[in-house]
């Protein structure tokens, strides 16, 4: 039998640092609006890049005197202004002030096309970042004796290697296994008794499917908790079901979301609860905006775009970095005891990622919350948007589940009819716009394990 | 400009340890016999997988009196006894005593097919790692302010990580790139302005070709030292002078190889003088014995196979490991001024792909050796062992340099006609057989960029 995981947990400290963790809401917030004015200072005596956009705003760090005054005063950083600025002052752009010496590790935005973004990390905020690393995996119910498989790609993208930060930080045994073949990291589960899964969400139920292959029953094995990130996955409520009918009822899913650009130091995580993820806010600071105005804050509870603060970074800090993603806040208490609010429903998609179609706005993550609660559909879908006319239209093609489709026996015709009509109603009613749905067989589509993108957008760009 | 090694060295102390890479013989072999014997006594009386095996020979620690006696009496272990106690005593052996929550990294041999050997490394073993490695990278040269790229898959396979160990201890910039586009290696060294590379000597001779085709000079890249491992390349001289070739006069090329079962300490490393590997003995003890009998030592200067012994290991401590290479150790002053003895050619090759042909032992590492001499010889080849009858016969598929060959002109025929006979002649006196050659097109084989692979034995297997 599995132990629970309280029964695991039992014999280490609840915490990894109580009184930071515990830290009551007024505190917290001095503490964040010091830390705040600090970079705000700090980034315009010394910070070429914020010095320039804060004289054309017209901003200077003496008039933020409240977390109110920073949101609404405060310009906005993006993704692009990085881009922009790294090309015209590389190598590492006029934003990154970090001497070489005080460099320690250099990583890169994936960039498969194009030019990659670089990332200076100085030796100070690396060693700080497994500090807020080790804070989070032990949050998420990791300890020392756990083997801690990690299945995200270690090369220029930094998600795994923070995490390895915070697994050596805590002292658990990590078996850095990285980019393998997949039914190799299955059978190595077997052989090393990892416990501890750490992939994207679409690699961990890519295994369960290689596993199935292979005959190997994951619910067996010795893994106790899944470790998702790097996409949405892990905080759409449908795909923490199949993980669970994958891998056991008894396994423990936590998601964990940050942005490449704040890395390495943890953002949010979740605890072993599974109330959302927590949001570290004193190590980086979030604010939820109005998607059309990210000078306006939104109250707790209420959707809106995220906006991050680095409070503590020497290189390449990162002020107000609107991360495009979108997420509530809450602010209710967790069984976990800490203080640090919770996204519930995590990082629901990149703003960016969403479809408009026919004036309404799709979340692929909500497609994808749909199809994994419906029985009889199989691991993989896509999502093509078309152009028919002057129309719109969304169409999925889905994977039957073929175990599914072998125990409806003669009555398989009839049972893909009622899946498709069942679909089409379950998306209809989701999404507030029809959808056209096909059936394909299992195996149909390659199995996404790295940054699913599963939505093919046909219409002509806009001109 | 590019400054010379000693130039950009000048401002940093020589040495990293310098009362340890200094030590005179004597002391040192005082220490290393110390170490020995400890490191007896502690498996004899904790490692089950020792006990058993000293029992069965009759060997007891406090016998071994000397270095002379360790050699002639205590016996070897051979990976086939690591690997067949792993499977007996899962998950890492009985030669593997580490209690779970002391194990920091898991690491396991590629094992592309069949199972593979786990190692599991104890947080004290990876701390030690850590000082040892550094000792290594600042020896090769590599200083704070070198960006390294480091261009080994970080993966389950050990060798990348150990390295990352190393350049991290010393302060210089680590940036992991690990496995990744070929193309994309190439612009990364251009964007980071990457000072040092470091990949196995197949990968670093295929970057050359990669970027040749991109109308890169690698000549004129921010490369000043490149670091091999992981093949042999490194050491064999026509090799070096190619790698010089492509990527420029001025570079530094430093070798390091080590054997996984005793890593990630540091074993074997030039320093920038390029006089061959250094042995780092008081580390980890190698001893270089006759192949026929490997209780028997051979004079200092005589090629023989390489038996390691790890002084300062907890986890898994390696003691007389037969590690399978052929290299010849020399005490000759090197002028680094560091003590540690020398493998002038490096690890020359695994003396079990050694090839027996018509009575003769040839060494792949010997035939690519002349290849790299010879100018019109492109980047790959092949070797093919047949049997003609009775008769074991080598045939060699050798690419043609296409800007070579294109500078030929009219006179290209006769020019592969010279080729054809020239290495012929050099092989039969390099080898002392005869090799049957022939010129292939530039591109015909795939490129090998790790643990090169470049011979076909087309024998069956003897009865």
């Amino acid at each position: 039998m599995h132990p629970t995981s309280d029964e695991r947990l039992r014999p280490f400290p609840r915490f990894w640092d109580e009184p930071r963790e515990t830290l009551a809401l007024a505190p917290r917030r001095e503490l964040i609006l010091e830390r705040v004015q600090a970079q705000l200072r700090d980034v315009y005596e010394r910070n070429p890049f914020y010095r320039r956009l804060y004289d054309a705003h017209g901003v200077r760090p003496d008039q933020i005197r409240s977390l109110d005054d920073f949101t609404a005063r405060v310009p906005i950083v993006t993704k692009q202004m990085i881009r922009d600025d790294q090309a015209a002052h590389p190598p590492f752009g006029s934003y990154s002030t970090t001497e070489p010496h005080d460099v320690a590790r250099v990583f890169g935005s994936s960039g498969t096309t194009g030019t990659p973004t670089l990332y200076a990390i100085s030796k100070g905020d690396w060693a700080r970042a497994a500090e807020a690393q080790a804070m989070a995996v032990w949050g998420m119910g990791v300890r020392p004796g756990d083997v801690v498989q990690l299945a995200f790609p270690f090369s220029m993208f930094i998600g795994g290697w923070a995490l390895l930060l915070g697994v050596e930080g805590i002292g658990a045994t990590a078996f850095s296994v990285g980019a393998l073949d997949s039914r190799r990291q299955v059978e190595l589960i077997g052989l090393t008794r990892s416990t501890v899964l750490m992939a994207t969400p679409s690699y961990v139920m890519h295994l369960a499917e290689v596993a199935r292959n292979l005959g190997v029953d994951l619910r067996r094995s010795s893994i106790h908790t899944l470790i998702v990130g790097g996409e949405p996955g892990g905080g759409v409520p449908g795909s923490k079901e199949a993980m669970k009918a994958a891998w056991g009822a008894h396994v423990t899913i936590c998601d964990t979301g940050n942005t490449s650009e704040c890395f390495p130091t943890q953002m949010n995580s979740s605890c072993h609860h599974g109330t959302g993820m927590h949001v570290y806010e004193d190590e980086v600071y979030l604010e939820i905006v109005s998607p059309d105005d990210l000078n306006r804050g939104v109250v707790d509870g209420e959707f809106g775009a995220t906006v991050y603060t680095t409070l503590w970074r020497q290189s390449q800090p990162m002020i107000r970095f609107a991360a495009g993603d979108r997420a509530r806040l809450s602010r209710e208490p967790c069984a976990c005891g800490r203080t640090y609010p919770r996204l519930p429903e995590g990082l629901v998609c990149r703003l960016d990622d969403t479809l408009l179609i026919r004036g309404v706005n799709v979340y692929p993550s909500a497609i994808e919350a749909t199809l994994r609660q419906i029985d009889g559909v199989g691991s993989e879908y896509r999502v093509f948007v078309e152009k028919h006319g002057a129309m719109d239209d969304l169409r999925i093609e889905v994977e039957v589940d073929r175990p599914w489709l072998n125990a409806q026996g003669d009555d398989a015709a009839a049972a893909r009819a009622h899946l498709v009509k069942k679909l089409a109603d379950e998306l209809r009613h989701d999404l507030g716009i029809r959808v056209d749905v096909q059936l394909v067989d299992a195996g149909t589509f390659e199995q996404m394990v790295f940054k699913a993108r599963r939505v093919i957008d046909k219409r002509t760009p806009a001109t």
